[in-house]
């Protein structure tokens, strides 16, 4: 299976995270109390081949269609990790990422970021962007510059624009409203499940 | 460039671990007290997408020659997981690898271990073979069954011998004395540096 992007590719993808476990719709109960219409968890996405090659190519040709110009991307561990290993790979773009320990110099970063390089941030999905922009942040200060970052998916909770705030363009491939039409217009989920989801995007 | 396997594959293979950084020869320190004749760290390869290609292709080329039939790939983070990501990938094989972190339910494992499946358990380098090794059991625990494991390059500090004993055979794409002889026959490293190497392993 190949990205085709378009409404295809979109069909494809949504129903590869629902068959990989990646993206459910019901009612889920999160850490502190609050619920959730849907439950998106892409760690477990490289155990599943057809949709991880899904993922791969569609964040590899949002990256080379957006900043073709980056110098290097830079993977955040772990599962954001899975996607930019590979995806570098295929770009011929050198990948830096974060360690999960500091080493024994106190650094974090694997891999060299040369002055004025400008690093294409990758993670699998964001929220309110807070992760995104602390490897802004980290990649700035060792001489970096960082203009667009990319996600798989976008939970549609503010990370656009907390990153605009800080010069960064984020780019998903997709987003949870659009993910829930999709499979909705494939009768793959409910017109409760839609609804749902619909509602707590609208309500932030 | 791609990886040509043979004496031109290794000559290529050395050359870019050299220029990559990820491996020096001359008199290192290590944790601990002791000396080392030479330096070995991929943690910063994917930094150097040439040397990055060689090496996910070398390791996927061997992992489809020895395990062919794998029903799926196990990757040790960090390094190990930029390593086996594309690889499994490239296999279209299921990657399943470890947390760094226990989850709330106290599963260490991403990625579904099926009843009986085959894995083959996939590193960057070894030394004494104790991190496979726990590997190995880790995914036995799980219900899988491991007969191969494989690393781009054997420090040849015990580590085929201790995975023998657990009934796994140890695959490396190299060893640091082939690596070593690789680049003196190349007048890349001195007579010196080659000497220390080869007592250095032979001592073992």
């Amino acid at each position: 299976m190949s990205w085709k992007g378009g409404q295809r590719g979109l069909r494809d993808l949504a129903e590869g995270l629902v068959k990989a476990g990646a993206l459910q719709f019901g009612t889920f109960s999160l850490p502190g109390g609050k619920e959730s219409s849907y439950y998106v968890n892409l760690r477990a996405l490289p155990s599943y081949p057809g949709a991880y090659r899904l993922v791969v190519d569609a964040v590899a040709g949002l990256v080379s269609k957006k900043t073709p110009k980056a110098d290097a991307l830079f993977g955040i561990p772990l599962t954001g990790l899975t996607i930019a290993s590979p995806v570098a790979l295929a770009l011929k773009k050198p990948l830096i990422y974060a360690r999960t320990q500091k080493d024994s110099e106190g650094r974090v970063m694997e891999g060299e970021v040369r002055p004025g390089w400008n690093i294409a941030v990758v993670d699998d999905i964001t929220d309110t962007g807070r992760s995104a922009l602390a490897s802004v942040k980290a990649l700035e200060q060792e001489g970096g510059e960082v203009t667009h970052a990319f996600v798989l998916i976008d939970r549609l909770e503010g990370a656009a624009g907390r990153l605009k705030g800080a010069g960064v363009a984020l780019n998903a491939v997709t987003d949870v409203l659009e993910l829930a039409e999709t499979l909705h217009s494939m009768e793959l989920i409910t017109n409760e499940h839609l609804d749902a989801v619909t509602r707590s995007v609208k309500s932030r």
